[in-house]
C-alpha cells in the first residue's frame, strides 16, 4: 500500500507583491510536504505570468481566472490537492464555491464571505462533496494560543467570567475626516464596500478577536452591543463592543485602525474563577498565566512545562522567537496532515482537525453582521 | 502683614489600623505645612482615644462623633482649617455637611455621597459659605497624570477620538458564587449596600477611571451603556461599559474586582488624531507618549522634557520612584496652598485650584448611578 | 514602668533645597515615632536659620556648625536621640565622630567616610560608647529587597553561582571630555575629590550595588578587577568590574553616570543552582523570581505569598506603588525601633537589627578603594 | 545575455532531527531563489538516506561523507553553487577546506574552526579560489540589528563609550557539579572538547555577543579579561569578561548556560556620547533608541521611520512578529544575492556584501582563544 506523503496546491490571489501571499507560500512549504503547482495570482496578465515563472510552474497551470483554474484543475489526474484563496474578500465566496464544485479542498482567507447564506451554502457544498474547508484565522496557529486553549481545557483558570480583548492598529489614522480623498495604502481595498464587504475594521481585525477568543476558550459570542466609528468614511475604522458569551460571561472587544502607537496589537485576556491568561500577538512566544492569589507566571514556548499538544507545534528552542510565518506554518502543518489523512482514507485525529473550519467562518460572518447592525441601532444588543 | 504659612486639620475616620488613613496623614504633612490637630477617628472609643494619643493630640479635640467635632471645632478660635473625611461612604454626606455648616473647608474621600441631590446640596452649601471642597480622586496627584493633561492641553495628541481605560483588581474573586457567606477582607464594608451605596466595583474603582480620564482630557462622559456582573452578591464585582464623551468620541471603561493577576491595574489610554498617551498607576513614574507615525516614547518623571506644570509637582530625581503616598502628598500640596491662599485672602491661582472639586464629586455620583441604571436596563444608554 | 515610645533627632546637612534632606525628614517621621528637634542644616547662616524656622525648631537648637551641635546636644537632658548626617562625603567622618563622642547614635549617609582607618576608628568608638550606627544603604529598605533576602535564606534559589548587577545613570554624560569646564548639576560636589573622595561613580552608586547584593545574598566581595573610565575628569564616571565573592561565585558590577537612557537603573540579578531573583529599583514593588525549569514569576509587594518578614514592612495594598520615600521610611522604621529598644534597655531583636551597620559601611569604603586601586593597576585583582 | 536567477546548494550535517538544519533549509529557500540539490546529512547511513528522500533529492547526490561530496559536486557541470556546513564544530575546518578546494562557495556555521591558523588558511584558500565565505553569525540577519548599525553609522548615538552585552541561558544549570554524569541534552556535543573545541559557553554563545556588537558598532575587541566558570565540567558554562575596544571604550560581555530564567537572552546595549541603543534577541522586532536627555523610543520593524537599508530586509508589516527563521532568511537573502552576483560576474554591492565574512570568523576564533587563555591566567588581559 502506497500512502501519499506529499501534496500540491494552487493559489488564487497572492501575486509577488502581496506580503500575505509570501507568508502563505512560505507557510505552506515550511515542512517540505506541500508544493505549489498551479495558480491564478492576479487579474493583471503580466503579474500573473511573472509569478508563475518565478515559481517555475508549468505555465499551462497558470490560469487567467479562477473559474478556468477550478475547472481545469478539477479535471486533471494530478490535480492540486487544495486551493489557497488569498484574494480580496469579495472573491472568497465564488472562488471557494468553484473549487468545491470541482472536488478540491479549500484553504480560504478570512472573512469567509459577505453573507451568512453564502457561508452556509459553502458549508453544505463542502459536506456534500466530502471536502475539507479551512478559514484562515491564523492566530490559532501560534503555539502559545494552543497552550492557552489547553490550560482552559484542563480547568486551570476555572470557569470563565470575563474576557477583555483588543486588536489595535494605527495605520489608518490619517483617514479620519478625509472624506472622499481616501488615502491609498497597503490595503486600500479594505476601505471599499464593494470589495471588503460591510465592514473594514471589524471585518479585518475584529473578527480575529472573536475567533481567537473562541479558539482559546471554546466560548461563542451569544450577543453583542457595538459602537462603530466611521469618521466620515464608508466603512468603520474603530469599534468598541460589549459581548456576552454562551456561558453568560461578559466582556469587551475593541478593534481599531486609528489607535496611534499600536501596530498589530492583538491582546487577549481571559479571566476565570481560578486564574487568568493573557496573550499578545506582538510577543507571541510568551503567555502570561496567573493562578488566583499567586504571582503571574511568564510561560515560554519551548520549555518543558508546556503541554504536549502545544509543544508538538513548537519548532525551535525556547527563547528563539517564532513569528507570523511560523504561525502560518502551523496552520498548514495541521491542514496538510488533514488533507493527507483524507487522501489516504484514514480517520482524522483530533490534532489533524485542530484548525478553524467553515463553522468558524460562518460564526465570523455572523459576528461582523451583528456588529454593524448593532451599531446602526445605537449599540442595541444583537444576537449572533 | 502676617501671612499664614501653616495649617491645622482634623480627621473623621482613619484610625490607626486604616491603611488609607496613614496615607492621608503622611500626605497631608509631607511638606511641613499642615498639622493634625483634632479628630474623630473611630466610633470605637478605645481606638479613637489611642489614635489621638498616638498623635499627641490635645485630648479635648478627640471627639466622640463628627457632629460634636464639627460644632466644637467651629466655635474654637484656633479651629482646624480643614477636615479630612476618610470614613466609609455612607458617612460622607452628613459629615461634610456638618463641617461646612460650621465653616470648615472639606477634603473628602470619593465617592462624594450616595445621591446626586445630596451632592448638589453640598455644593450649594460650600458656595454659600465660601468654603473649599476637594473630592479625593487621588490619581490626579500623580506627576505623570498631570503631564498627560498638559500634553492634551497643548494639542500634542490632536482631537481625542477614542479612550480605553480600565481598573482591574483580583482581590474579591473568591466572592463569586459565595452567596451569603461573604468573605471579610480588607474593605468588607464595600460590599454592604447600607455603607457603600448602590455600587461596590463602579463606586470604588470605576469612578476613578471616570475622573482620571476627565482630568487628563477635559472630556466628560455624556452617556454610557454598562453591564455589571454581581455573581450572586448584593453589589457589583465587575463592570464593562461603552462610553460616549461630550465631544462625540467613544471608548470603553472596564473595572473589576475579580480579574486574577491584577492588583491595582488602573490603565488609561487616550487616543487622538495626532498621537496617544498611556498611563499605568502601578508604574506611575512613566508615561507612554506616541506621536502619529513615530516610535513610542517613554517619558520619565523628573526629566528635563517634562512640562513646567508637571515638573513643579515632582519631588525626587528621575528614576527614583514616587508612589501612592507622593500622589496624596501632591493632592495636599495643592489643597494646602489653596486653603492658605483662602485664609490669606489672596486670589487662588490656576495651580492652587488644580484639584478635583465638588463638581468632580457630583460627576462621579452621576456616573455611578448611570452605570447601575444602565445595567438594570440591560445596558441601555443612560445619560449622565 | 514608663517605656519610651517617641524619639527626637537632629540633622547635619539637608537644608530645604536638598532633595535627599526632604526624603530623610519625611522618612524619619513617616510612622509618627521620631521628631526633628535640632539641626545644623547649612554653613550658610541664612539657609540654616530658614530651615530651622520652617520646621518650627527651638532656634537655640539650630547650630552654626556640627561641633557646637554635637557638644551642646550631648549636654542637654532632652538631647536628640540620634543625628542624621546628610552632608557631603567629606563631612561624614568628623561629624559622626563628634556625635559618637557626645553619646549620640548616628544615622549616616553612605559612603561612610574616605579611609578604611577612619571607618574602623568610628566602629571602635561606637562600640566603646555602646552606640548604634547605621550607614544609609537605603535600598535595603525596599520590601522586595527584603523578600529577595528571605528567598535566598530559605534556599529557594540554591547555592549562588553568578551575580550580575548594575547601576546606570545618564545625568553626567555631558561631562565627557569637558575638561576643566565641569558642569554644575544637581550634585556637583560629587565630582570634586576634596568633597567626594577618591571616586564619584563607584563612590556614589557602585557602592550601592555592593551593599544591596550583600544584603540580598549574605555574600561579600572577596576581590575585584575593575576598569574605571574618567573621560578627562578628576573622578570616575563609568566603572565595569569583575567580582569574586567569598563563596567562590563570580559576577559583574557595572555602574555608570554616562549611560544614556538610564535614570536610576539599579538592577540586581542573583543566579543560583535552583533559581534566580531579579530586582529593579525603578520598579521596586515587584520581584522576578524563577525556579529552575519553571516560568518566571512576578512577585508583587502586598500579596499573601510574600514572606512574613518582608510583608511586615509593606504599608499599602498590592498594586499601589511604594517608592523611595517609603524605602527610607522603612530604614527609619527599623532604626527607630532599634534606638527605642536601646533606650528602653531591651534586647534588640533580629528585625530591629535589620539595617546596614557600620560593618557595611567599612565594607563599602574597602570596596571603593579596591575599585580605584584595581583600575590604576589596569584591572588587576585587588582583595577587599 | 542570460543572467542566472536561481541557485542550488548542498548541506553537510543538518539531518531531519536537527532543529537548526530545518532553520537553514527554510531560510535558504525562503525567497524562492535557492534549492537544495545535494547533501551529506548524517554519518548514520539511514538518517542520511531518509533526509535525502524526504527532500526528493537525486539519491546520487546524497553522499556518504563530505570528502566524497566535495569532490563529486566539484566535478559536476550542474554542481551546487554553495555548501551549507551545519555539522558540529570539529567538522567545520576540514569540510570548508574540501569544498573550497573543489571550487564551491561556503556558508559555514559558527564558530568557524578551532585554531586561528586554520581560519587564516581557509581565508587564504577562499581568496586564491575567488570564493565567497560566510560565517553564520545569524543575529546580524535581524532587521533591527541592521537598524542599530545604521543608527550608529549615521552618528545618532555619537562616539561609543561603553558596551554592555550578555547572552544568558539556563539550559545547562543541571550540569553544575555533576562531574562525569554529564546530562545528555539538546546539544550534548557542545560539552565535549573533541567536538566543540576549547570552549562550550564562549564558543557557542559568547562569540555571538562579540560578532553582534562588532556588526552593530564597527568596533573590534582589542583585549579582554575573562573569568570562566567550569563547575567541574570539561568546558566552561559561565563567562564574565571585561572588554576593551579598538576605540578605547570599555564594556562587559557576560555569557552563561546556567542562568535560571533566561532562555536565549542575547541583549546588546551600546552607549554613546549622544545616545544609546538596546536590542533583545527574544523581542527582535523592536529596538530601544534613546537620544541624550530625551525619552527612550521604541522603534518597530516595518514602520516608516526605519532606515532604508534596514527596511529593505523587512518582510511583513509592523507589529507582525518576525523571528529566528526570518533572520536566517535574511542571511540567505544577502548571501544568495552575493552568490548570484558572483555567478553573473557583476560587482558585488554593499548590500550584497552585508554578511559576516571569514574575517568575522577569524575574529571569533581569536575571541574564544583569548577568553579561555585570559581565564587560565586568572583574568589577565589578553590581546586578540
Amino acid at each position: 500500500m502506497n500512502m501519499k506523503t506529499n501534496l500540491t496546491y494552487g493559489m488564487v490571489g497572492a501575486a509577488l507583491d502581496s506580503f500575505i501571499g509570501s507568508v502563505h507560500r512560505v507557510g505552506a512549504g515550511f515542512d517540505g510536504i506541500a508544493f505549489l503547482a498551479a495558480g491564478c495570482f492576479s487579474r493583471n496578465e503580466e503579474k500573473n505570468r511573472k509569478c508563475g515563472e518565478f515559481y517555475h510552474l508549468d505555465m499551462n497551470r497558470v490560469y487567467k481566472n479562477y473559474e478556468e483554474m477550478a475547472e481545469a484543475e478539477g479535471k486533471r489526474e494530478d490535480k492540486i490537492d487544495y486551493v489557497v484563496i488569498s484574494a480580496p474578500n469579495n472573491a472568497h465566496y465564488k472562488t471557494a464555491k468553484a473549487f468545491l464544485e470541482n472536488g478540491i479542498h479549500v484553504f480560504c482567507e478570512k472573512p469567509l464571505c459577505f453573507e451568512v447564506e453564502e457561508a452556509e451554502e459553502l458549508k453544505k457544498l463542502a459536506e456534500e462533496k466530502g471536502l475539507l474547508f479551512l478559514v484562515n484565522y491564523s492566530y490559532s496557529g501560534n503555539v502559545m494560543v494552543k497552550e492557552a486553549r489547553e490550560l482552559v481545557r484542563q480547568g486551570y483558570i476555572g470557569d470563565i467570567i470575563n474576557v477583555n480583548a483588543e486588536y489595535l492598529q494605527e495605520y489608518l489614522v490619517d483617514d479620519i475626516g478625509k472624506g472622499d480623498q481616501i488615502m491609498v495604502k497597503l490595503s486600500s481595498w479594505r476601505k471599499d464596500p464593494e470589495v471588503a464587504g460591510i465592514s473594514n475594521c471589524v471585518g479585518d481585525i475584529g473578527t480575529h478577536i472573536e475567533n481567537t477568543v473562541a479558539y482559546m476558550t471554546g466560548l461563542r459570542v451569544k450577543r453583542l452591543a457595538a459602537k462603530l466609528d466611521y469618521f466620515g468614511q464608508p466603512l468603520d475604522l474603530n469599534a468598541n463592543m460589549l459581548v456576552e458569551f454562551d456561558n453568560g460571561a461578559h466582556g469587551v472587544f475593541c478593534s481599531s485602525q486609528v489607535c496611534v502607537g499600536h501596530m498589530n496589537g492583538l491582546v487577549i485576556r481571559i479571566f476565570g474563577t481560578e486564574g487568568a491568561i493573557e496573550w499578545h500577538e506582538e510577543e507571541p512566544n510568551v503567555l502570561f498565566v496567573t493562578k488566583k492569589g499567586c504571582p503571574m507566571q511568564t510561560y515560554h514556548r519551548g520549555m518543558g512545562y508546556i503541554s504536549e499538544r502545544a509543544a508538538s507545534m513548537s519548532r525551535i528552542p525556547a527563547g528563539h522567537p517564532e513569528g507570523l510565518y511560523e504561525a502560518f506554518a502551523n496552520m498548514y502543518k495541521v491542514w496538510n496532515a488533514a488533507v493527507l489523512a483524507k487522501a489516504n482514507g484514514t480517520e482524522l485525529t483530533e490534532s489533524e482537525l485542530d484548525f478553524p473550519t467553515i463553522d468558524d467562518g460562518i460564526e465570523g460572518v455572523k459576528f461582523i453582521h451583528a456588529a454593524v447592525e448593532s451599531s446602526k441601532k445605537d449599540a442595541a444588543w444583537v444576537e449572533l
